[in-house]
């Protein structure tokens, strides 16, 4: 981030308001600061609306006196969590100003329920940042996941690879600028002649280039794309910013975060087959992969999930 | 709204929070009021998000250089509406607390960006509310508006009409009360029998029933609702609703509301056809309805808004 | 139905266009039908879009030559499903036309992500058509579920309510009609006064009158509205519809409804506090109530799940 | 595209299937086809609900008697379009894949009432195939827009520009491949070694390289996206597709092309203060720019959409 920016923020900082408005107070601590994601990204709060008590209020605004049985917030969320009531939890907002590499946007944009606004490369030029992974992140293709990353490389055709990255973003940038006909301080660098579009000028640059947003989304479509973006299906590098937002959740919305957690992050989703492959379990039946009806990889995720290594086929 | 929660309210308006986040001091001053609408409904604002430099600030991102040259924040907020650009807007939020009639409800509920929280007469006992026009609102069935109201009603026959529905309002009441088998204080009527589940004896009530919901919604989508719905092709009562909502917009993002009103509200859009006539008028070439292109409606439109009376056909 | 609708039906079931476009011949065979629901409601498919092969089309475009280990159609339809692949999903398209009570229309309009045009009583005037329940669905209130309907209540008790239902009903229609100044076949009573506004006059009816609208919706959200809608949670009467939906998505997309059954419907959630009772009870650890960590509900269920109803508490 | 695609379109293009659904005889003439945009690029109709006359349908549900008085389809559906009543549109929809460079794909996935599934660089490998513009349309930074193109730029420096984004994304794609470690044939290049994950070596390319998708939106949102995306605000690039869409349009739903074009695309929206100047100058009398209240931009634009040009300041 700029200096400039940096005393912007400090200055927002000091700032301090009176409201009649529900307030999460760890996050009033961390609003506009950023925390650093990747090697030139961040996150960082810029807006807030409603904590942990909103999403009870709207609760028993629909269910009335249904839920004064349930004596506690951390309670209600429990069960609004495990019986999938998510109305309540859309009450909650929140704005965040994130910086990120265009291909980690490209994924995230991908979650349509939310609000966005793009630093746009029409109007203006980017920055000199691109995304370089370190060494021990650049990973063979997984054997395993078609879509996944496995074991890392050795570390001389890492270190190539990390060269290549560099030096091509750097020619690229540079070429960019050229198009442009801007220097770095966004000075003409030949008077004589005019720069290409903006727009085109762009089409140079490659998916690692950062870019930035203002992103808003509701709690429970945020919890959604945690859902997603936290797994280890993700890419590592939106991983890393799905784990700095669980951090947030957790200082915003902290009886949210452990409903989540417990109901929706580690919890184990079994079809029909497989809890009858349980119950046989149970009742010390014999049950076999090839008799159970279920996949290879069904069978195999349930033993690994009941603790039953040895039955792994 | 009963003297528990008008109290709970005076508590909330007692609190006040310290809070970094950009506040609307107007808003900040109505938040929780009811604001009363009809004869039992009402409005409250619950919570907030923004105020009108949050929209600056998130078309800055997205247009960075390029809005320099708009120097004030009324003259930015002008251009964004002006030209559509709609999603600086959406980040802006606002929930509400809100009591209507079901048929109102129903208009309502078809804005579908939007989260709703309603009070469920499956889990809970409707209160004895029921929305009666007044006698100047009892109207006959417009002679060239399909779907909207003509003159008032002669006023025996409006009386008449008021007495109908104020009694089957009265007497469907007292059938549910009869159905869940409870009196007015909610304590058994007969001891000896169970009541019938709330959700079937609901379906005896009328549509003029009110019933609540907590409802959030974006500022941009907050501006199309208000478009639609504070027209006079709108009805009657749910325009009502959309007034107290265009007042609430005035205070809470007085820029917005100006450029709303001018931009959207009081414009007009003529198809190119319509401005073609305009350019004949202009040259004082002869025009006229037959060969103009428009349809009768078309033309009657426009010869109002051009305040040319003499022309109408 | 009316006779001129069935008739219509009648004709434009004998109309056999070519298209290039991939079909469900079952669905063909049912198109414009009506099956009923309750004692008026219907639904009839009067369009869609795509069939079980459109989502493996789908789902290839986007994983390319990572599905090709997936060797037929239902493997990789039940792989999606599993994991939460949604999107392919979204490819097929269905268009229905439904007539239902308000009540049901009231929560089946809460899922948004559909397009909807509903007959308009401020265009139109209603018919006189409400749904009363059969005796052995007037059930009395659920003692341990705050939103559901218990035991089929008392028959005595259960006629005097259909009576009271009944009557109201047709009170609520004479009383509109008169607002109205309508007979039965829409001619003026009295020509000597004009009739009230449709849009006001519809305010006296009870949510029991039925209703209709064109509904069109995903096959993604369509899941999503079956998966909520088909529970033992939902209302008996939506639940109604519900039912027909999942013949007819079995009908159309059968692949789909196999996996959906599967994974969706007849499957568990635990969580990880679930599972790990679930390992000690493998193991022939102890585990009791008080020492698991779970919540009396969350207990029965899961040894309900287990079919060990001897631990229930 | 290659052979093996198109000799599977061409098979595709035989079937021809009996269905009773509603057909649009044009669209069925091209479907499946890919019509070429841009070097590399294309759009093809896979598949589609609906026609004019869906649209018909779903308004006269819900407006009934009320649209009889509109007694051909053309009215009716201008008449829609003028007020704004955008839900029938939302009844038909259209199914198609689109092959587009990764900055125009950016451009157009901000539209979020759609369904995707992208052809996936996790997964799969992107193949040799980069926008390179045509020299006329490489041009200078628009002096007065700041987010569009200007002139062309002189041919030497467009030559040169041409030949650094042609060498660029030649040299990005090798190194890609060296990253994969694979060669053309998708062999591997030295079997000793792995090949770095297809997630990770993608943020090599740069942003005019090839993607694909099916893209399915409902036609209301479809026309909503040609507003925006086929006016000369919009990206060169992208309105090319647009413009493609157009054709598509009017052959698929010519009625609804024809209101669109008029009341949408060629229509002029004026603020009450703009249309205060226009009735002025009906009656004679004097207007001048510093007393009209508009804003220098849209003085301009209203004398030029009236042809008055000698007016302009």
């Amino acid at each position: 981030m700029e200096q400039q920016q940096l005393d912007q923020i400090e200055e927002a900082k000091k700032i301090s308001n009176a409201t009649k408005r529900a307030i999460s107070e760890p996050l009033e601590q961390m609003l506009f600061e950023p925390i650093n994601v990747l090697d030139h990204g961040f996150i960082r709060v810029v807006d807030y609306m409603g904590n942990d008590s909103s999403i009870v209020q709207a609760a028993r605004v629909s269910y009335g006196a249904g839920t004064k049985q349930v004596n506690d917030d951390q309670s209600l969320i429990n069960y609004l969590m495990r019986n999938d009531h998510t109305s309540p939890f859309e009450m909650c907002e929140i704005k965040l100003h994130v910086k990120l590499p265009i291909f980690v946007a490209r994924q995230w944009i991908r979650h349509r329920t939310a609000s966005v606004n793009e630093y746009s490369s029409r109007y203006s030029i980017l920055k000199n940042e691109f995304y370089l992974p370190k060494l021990e992140n650049i990973c063979e293709q997984s054997q395993n996941n078609k879509q996944g990353r496995g074991n890392a490389i050795q570390e001389e055709f890492a270190s190539r690879i990390f060269e290549i990255l560099k030096s091509d973003s750097i020619r690229a940038f540079n070429n960019y600028q050229l198009m442009l006909n801007v220097d770095i301080d966004n000075n003409p660098i030949d008077v004589s002649r005019p720069g290409v579009a903006r727009e085109l000028a762009r089409i140079e640059l490659p998916l690692n280039t950062y870019t930035e947003w203002y992103w808003k989304i509701d709690l429970h479509n945020l919890l959604h794309f945690l859902k997603l973006r936290s797994s280890d299906h993700a890419q590592f590098e939106i991983r890393e910013y799905a784990n700095v937002l669980l951090d947030i959740l957790q200082k915003w919305v902290p009886a949210t975060y452990n409903a989540f957690m417990k109901y929706k992050i580690n919890s184990k989703t079994m079809s029909n087959t497989a809890v009858e492959v349980i119950r046989k379990l149970l009742k010390n039946e014999p049950v076999t992969f090839t008799e159970s009806g279920l996949s290879k990889g069904e069978w195999n995720t349930l033993m690994t999930d009941l603790d039953l290594k040895e039955k792994l086929v």
